[in-house]
């Protein structure tokens, strides 16, 4: 290649990236995350990037406009573009998968995936193009037992945890509720409520009460209690004798309060009342393949910002692949989301910018073998080690450690025969030390959390 | 959404995926080649999956044909297609990621990349258009310590052990070598005689010797002086003293072969001649980019299949975005070219369909939250464990079990006070157990390595 010009590079608006030191962090997230998963018994799956421009498409209003379809730089002028995308989430991929491997599958399929996913969205804060989720889901053949309802809202409250995450909080709610609630008042475009109540957040209970009598075309009283259902939220079942007290009666509330309280009995009996999970009956999701459980994640500090967690429960996503029923639950985290967030302000602290824990010093006038023989030693019990790449000054080698944020540096001997030694970085302490049984002092590189 | 048609699935030619079960070996192999990077010091990078096009555009003569761009599924009417393309190699992004962020990274950079990489060919044997490569490279102001041309191929050694890949050559040589003897032998077009020494492997010695003379012009004479050059091979430094045998002298080419000797000394020093690495004259690498060292790897068994590990050094790659002297080397692993052909080889043995390792029976008749408090005491002390999501017939619970390749079914008791007892799922036996100090035998469900 040549060098004669200079493309100056520079940041693409919606594709994040990190510093090394940023990105460790991220890693060390995304090990949790997986730990936390699998520790469930969660398998992973690893689809393409790409699926079938006919596998994405038209799965709901405005996700098309969003899809990147992948084009020849250089068109073939016989041959056609390709007719695959990019996935813009994970879980119409999960869709196909299980589909296309139905046979080779054991159900219920319970699977995590931790992925990029794009869409072409206009940059704005929380808003990415490329961007990580992990996501578990679990598909089942007719049925999804409720159990996996309330299990993984407790495993995602427990990577929250894991991950200090103490200011998110998760809000349940049941479509069937609303559903029934509506109908039982009569309304006829049940979907045209739901959306106006999704908007809650944004518009407050008077806008929404507003909204449906000017939009929705409801009367007065009957939006006064869609508005009086929405503003019920409570860490525990105890919504249930709430939304009775409104008065209105049909099947698929009862149906609805049944399952959420399930939901939420679970989900307290095992956080033992932590505060971050609450039944929130104005929590609707947009998509309309939502058929119960429905799930949102916010950040408390940031009330405006896009929600971090989501998900529910879907009846149809793979029967539009498949001629069988394969309903599932599913809840996503928005990784890059938060990450990106925190990162902004300033309450990810990045420490060192490498994995290294030892930096063995090369002597100037000893066979570099010596070195190298001592970062095997120290490799092979676990360490993390790199052997400066030449017998420069002790003092520049110090300085590489130091910049780097390599907690300890090693000194082999000088001679034959002689003593190897340790320098703590950060104490400053120098102590004589073997590589075949040397261990840090507790809090040092080995104790890696994330966060 | 809507279920009223039915797309069926069906596989994208050249993007691999696999089972649950043989992702999970991916992820084996996946999680040694990082612990390794990790263990010699490599941070990670993780930059965007597209680059700039001008970034990624004209690097080579054939690889703008295989660029993906991304175009807009629903062309915007105003809008211009996006600048951006799918970055085809892992070397580029690092270029373009050192240049930009120059000011913020410590030198020499040393930094591992495992991501997805895309490039438009023809799909075939060993072609895929989605794959993952597992890259190390070292960058350098100025200059890259000879030290680092000799530790990659030491690192990437110790990788293919871990795998189990004792099948696997690793062939060295240096451009300078090349050159040195080329320009030593009156050659005036060194490159084109480059080319067709690099086809060694597919038009054996006597059709390069024929195209040296036909294509290239050569004499016969000079024509067999290139082919004995490329015929040398050696697993140590004794390469050196063949090729001066052969009478050609020039000062690039005995720096070359310092340059080789040294990386080949050490490597067999490191690696105690087991085998796998040699200095092989007759390797020269496709690309122009390369001024030293360079690398490629072969499987031995599949001596048609394309090369599964590659690198070298490149001198002008990071300032064909910056105008500074930043050369590097660096080594690739072929991570899905060399799975994919040991799957289908039927040399992957997938084990279990998922990680877990104990699933806990949930009893008719006994109250939910026994079996759930069992799984939590479980997974607090490290296992994978799932909690059976119904309290169906214990034989369906234990059918789930084989069905997936889980090796423990747990017990919890059936009345308050009474015992807990696990059976293994392979050997049949059944024993009391307490679900705080249970560790499965040697062997069992912990000992989990790659392949």
């Amino acid at each position: 290649m040549s060098a004669k010009t200079t493309v100056k590079p520079r940041a693409i608006s919606g594709f994040p990236e990190w510093l090394p030191e940023t990105r460790l962090v991220e890693q060390r997230w995304m090990d949790a995350i997986r730990r936390i998963f699998e520790s469930y018994g969660f398998c992973n799956i690893d689809p393409p990037s790409v699926e079938d421009i006919d596998v994405l498409a038209s799965k709901g209003d405005d996700i098309d406009k969003e899809i990147y379809a992948l084009r020849r730089l250089q068109a073939d002028p016989g041959g056609e573009e390709p007719r695959y995308a990019l996935h813009y989430d994970l879980t119409v991929p999960l869709a196909r998968y299980v589909a296309q491997h139905f046979n080779a599958l054991s159900f219920p399929f319970k699977r995590y995936q931790i992925q990029r996913a794009w869409r072409g969205e206009r940059p704005q804060e929380g808003r990415f193009r490329e961007f990580y989720q992990c996501d578990i889901d679990v598909v089942d053949i007719d049925d999804v037992a409720l159990d996996f309802d309330a299990e993984l809202p407790v495993i995602i409250l427990e990577v929250l945890a894991r991950l200090g995450l103490d200011r998110v909080t998760m809000h349940i709610n049941n479509r069937k509720i609303l559903q029934g609630f509506y109908a039982g008042l009569g309304i006829d475009d049940v979907v045209a409520a739901i959306r106006i109540v999704d908007k809650m957040d944004k518009i407050g209970p008077q806008g929404v009460e507003k909204a449906l009598v000017d939009e929705a075309g409801l009367d007065t009283a009957t939006a006064g209690r869609c508005v009086e259902l929405a503003s019920i939220r409570t860490p525990d079942a105890s919504f249930a004798e709430r939304v009775r007290s409104l008065g209105v009666r049909s099947e698929l509330l009862e149906e609805g309060l049944r399952e959420l309280a399930f939901v939420l009995e679970h989900v307290a009996a095992t956080t033992q009342g932590q505060g971050q999970a609450y039944a929130d009956l104005a929590i609707a999701r947009g998509f309309d393949y939502y058929t119960g459980t429905v799930y949102e994640g916010k950040f408390v500090d940031y009330p405006d910002y896009p929600s971090i967690l989501s998900g529910g429960r879907y009846d149809d996503l793979v029967g539009s692949f498949l001629r069988r029923r394969l309903p599932g639950v599913g809840l996503s985290i928005g990784l890059t989301r938060i990450f990106a967030k925190l990162v902004k302000e300033g309450r990810i602290t990045p420490g060192a910018r490498c994995p290294t824990d030892v930096l063995v010093v090369q002597l100037p006038g000893v066979d570099r073998q010596v070195a190298r023989d001592c970062g095997r030693r120290l490799r092979a019990r676990g360490f993390n080690v790199e052997v400066y790449h030449a017998a420069r000054k002790v003092s520049a080698q110090m300085k590489y450690a130091d910049r780097k944020g390599i907690p300890y540096v090693w000194f082999p001997p000088g001679e034959p025969g002689g003593a190897h030694e340790i320098k703590d970085m950060r104490s400053g302490a120098q102590q004589p030390a073997s590589p075949d049984d040397w261990a840090p002092a507790p809090g040092g590189a080995e104790d890696r959390a994330p966060a």
